[in-house]
């Protein structure tokens, strides 16, 4: 370690460790009577927050709670988890923010595994407490929460209901310093195989990803995601990596928010009209709920930009937003970096493009956010050349990445291998920066030495004007290491061969899309390509089958 | 210290020091090709910027600095300085940023005392190093740095010039890693007694203060001052707090960055015009002196944004610039403070107003900045109410303010008197959580319990007819303990009785805008108003003369 000066703080310094409290300052101060909306049931101001995260803190410690205790809710996106937020970590506890779309079996586990003392729980989700109390092991203390006028009869014994408790409670509490590396927050990631991964983020980091978020965004030419004008609506949910951290970000800079419930796509319209949202986040899915509706096509949504992320924002898409005024751009990260690490970058002169050339731009994956260090390597570790060709896996560094998985070392000593959070994903960088994503390091064909994107192939032969989808995935091969094998399933009434799909590939390899080596020697034709329970191709399965 | 939970990262985990390499990262990322513009004498891109940051860290190394060195820099506003803001402090050294307005016997002092071991000066500067180059006691390397074909004959032996050397240099340099609190920048701070004083900034406090900068900015809505089509052009000099630290926000951002040299208004003022400026930072004497210019009167300044620091933005400027299409903002902090404290706040709805009133809010301190806390207290440090009336002492806390003054640990802790840092300013915070500056401490006149502003009684005395000039001090009184007393100047041909002046201001007791107390006993007419060197009135000497 190089030899630089440090020198101590004067006797009387305060050093300034970076807690969540912080962010909580500038937003309430800026602009005390702005709104916090809770859809079309009710409103209050930054000030009441503020009031309401005393009380809830108040309300904790009375039932309980002490720092290092781990404190989880099963909610809706309401002001009332933006309020869990900010107390729960602000005391000095964990905020587990439990993945409510997980098997019942699934969310038991991990309340075991995260250790949860205290569970904040919605009428809604009292079915799923009621199928797994016996084998709940840590949980001292429930809270309800409730939409209505009284909560329900629970399964489990509470201490009371969110509201009756903040009433009761005293609307100011010290927040104490700490060590700004205590861990703030916790959920838990899914994949294919195995139980969910424990991630968590300390204060420090919570605060720098919200600090780089606010000047990532702010660098949007087109209109800055995040000033006092904007209007903010989450549309992933507050227990997926915090709503993508954004809550945190629009409290600081003081900006409305209107948080919708539950995620009905004729409500979200309603929202986004009556609102005027101007800032929104969501995946490709709820975006194209929210386009199917009715009433969307009398909205005037020119001033909606929405970062799309969780899987890739497509061309059309894009484009049918475009249609709509609606201005989106992809975002990239993963639950194990808090998310941030990437986003669309338009330049000035990109605004002066055609539409469908600025589509091009915003559908890739983007240039690396402000304090990332990203890069794509070969299984080696060895950056592969930024040419727009070159395909390695996506490794990154940045101050707020997980520093591994809670209880599991081994997994965290593999994600971090070599010193870099290793993302899985497979992209190919240009010479200015911009990444595009091509596949998932265990999807990616490894064939004669390169790699080749079963995506590609994928959206390639789904050209096809008989084929209906497509899978493909890599087969062991003596020679070539592995091969492309591709399943197809075709329109309804429509035929085609093996040849037929083979000729149709070969255009690509003309027009340099694709090489020769690419298209597969194996194509079956399927009656249904298998799939996971979101609706992925379930390409671990189909190798399984293959084998 | 409360026993909240810290996890060990994984084995391979990278933590991520806040370093000022890392600030690097992202703005040539975004705009390789963006244009970094040396007055009228040349430009180059960002990708030139990173190339010459790493030629010259190479430089310096072959020179013998080593990490924990002192370097210092005595040079105009150019890009060679920005290439110093990085390439110093990456390589683990400090940069002193040598206040070249300073007296000769005060650089010699703050160089000896920073313990500057390598010089870098601008043959403009040679001068004062022949005049005193026999004090200099700690440096052993010079660099030199021209703006001609060839550097002037020196007065010390130099180890070549600033682009000989880049030029012969390594064009690859490895930056370490190191402890995020290492001293990166130090400058000296200046009062009217006493010698300069250092201060002293770590990587993670201007890592920091560069983040929420940028946050704070982009919530500017009548137009973000950073983002990627904005134009930058520093009008504050770079060795006073680091040009505000803007440099390093913008060179995050990827922004187009015009460095003007030497402030010649008409070279500014042509600046301005060439490059569509957008965004500048000055002191209100530099802005008059560029309004002044005959040039300005043909040039199109409606996108021109400028933070007004360094004394207050007066009314008078701030209309004079609205007329002009200038939006001026107050900007508020100090050498200790990295400097963003304050700055103003203007509400969507606010730029509905009519200017005179849009100005009403653009001349106060402003809003403190995002993880800023920041009060008002009494001499026991107890704060005093928020109803726009009662003054107390500006004190802050922030993740960026000097931790205390070089090899002065007395200064220090009383800089820091009770944790928080005391700025010596005398302000009065709205309801609506707006701070406006009314006095420095030491000249507030403190009369039966009271704190009278020396600097409102100065304007309202000037608002006579005959006035030309007014300095109010405070002189000891036996029943009230201070009370205040006036020194007036006339105008030419003007006159007036300390009856008159007396009368005058009861117009304002009338109107509530001072009591009755505050109006002075003592009221002398003089020739001349004692000023200090910069130009501010002398209130020191004054009371001197007064006792």
């Amino acid at each position: 370690m190089a030899q630089t000066r440090i020198l101590p703080p004067a006797e009387n310094a305060y050093e300034y460790p970076l807690l969540i409290k912080r962010l909580l300052l500038s937003g309430p101060r800026y602009n005390p009577d702005q709104e916090i909306v809770y859809s079309n049931r009710s409103k209050y101001t930054y000030t009441d927050l503020v009031e309401r995260i005393h009380r809830l803190a108040n309300a904790l410690t009375d039932a309980g709670v002490k720092p290092g205790d781990t404190v989880a809710v099963m909610d809706w996106d309401t002001p009332r988890y933006l309020e869990c937020f900010f107390a729960i970590p602000m005391i000095g506890a964990i905020l587990h923010t439990v993945n409510i779309r997980l098997s019942p079996d699934q969310i038991v586990y991990t309340m075991n595994h995260a250790e949860d003392d205290v569970v904040l729980v919605h009428d809604d989700f009292l079915p799923i407490i009621e199928a797994v109390k016996d084998e709940i092991k840590t949980v001292k203390t429930w809270i309800q929460l409730t939409d209505s006028d009284a909560a329900q009869q629970a399964p489990v014994e509470a201490v009371g209901e969110y509201e009756d408790l903040l009433a009761r409670a005293n609307d100011k509490f010290d927040f104490p310093d700490f060590d700004e590396n205590s861990v703030a927050t916790t959920f838990y990631t899914t994949g294919t195989t195995g139980n969910p991964k424990g991630v968590y983020f300390s204060h420090r980091q919570l605060v720098l990803h919200t600090l780089a978020m606010t000047g990532t965004v702010a660098s949007f030419d087109e209109m800055p995601l995040m000033r006092s004008s904007s209007v903010y609506m989450p549309v992933t949910p507050m227990f997926h990596v915090h709503a993508w951290g954004v809550p945190y970000a629009a409290t600081m800079m003081g900006i409305k928010q209107v948080y919708p419930g539950r995620y009905e796509p004729e409500l979200l319209v309603d929202l986004l009209k009556e609102h005027k949202v101007t800032f929104s986040h969501c995946v490709p899915t709820i975006m194209q709920m929210m386009m199917a509706t009715e009433s969307i096509k009398t909205a005037d949504l020119s001033n909606w930009h929405v970062l799309i992320g969780g899987s890739a924002l497509t061309k059309g898409l894009c484009d049918a937003g475009a249609k709509l005024g609606i201005k989106l751009y992809t975002a990239y990260g993963m639950s194990e970096t808090c998310p941030l690490l990437c986003a669309s970058h338009l330049k000035p002169e990109d605004l002066e493009l055609p539409l469908e050339q600025q589509t091009a731009i915003r559908v890739k994956t983007g240039i690396a956010t402000p304090m990332v260090e990203l890069e794509i390597v070969d299984p080696e570790g060895n950056p592969v050349p930024h040419d727009g060709e070159a395909k390695g896996e996506i490794v990154a560094r940045a101050p707020w990445l997980t520093q591994g998985y809670f209880k599991e070392p081994e997994k965290g000593e593999q994600l971090w291998e070599g010193g870099w959070l290793h993302t899985g994903d497979v992209a190919s960088m240009e010479p200015d920066n911009t990444i595009t994503i091509k596949d998932r390091i265990k999807d990616v064909i490894k064939t004669g030495g390169e790699w080749l994107s079963s995506l590609d192939l994928e959206n390639l032969i789904s050209q096809h004007s008989a084929v209906a989808g497509a899978a493909v995935v890599g087969v062991p091969d003596e020679k070539w290491g592995e091969r492309p094998h591709a399943l197809v399933t075709l329109k309804p009434g429509e035929q085609a061969s093996a040849e037929d799909i083979q000729n149709h590939l070969k255009q690509f390899v003309e027009s340099g899309e694709i090489n020769k080596w690419a298209i597969p020697e194996h194509i079956d034709f399927v009656e249904d390509i298998p799939k996971t329970s979101v609706g992925k191709i379930n390409k671990k399965l189909i190798r399984d089958q293959l084998q």
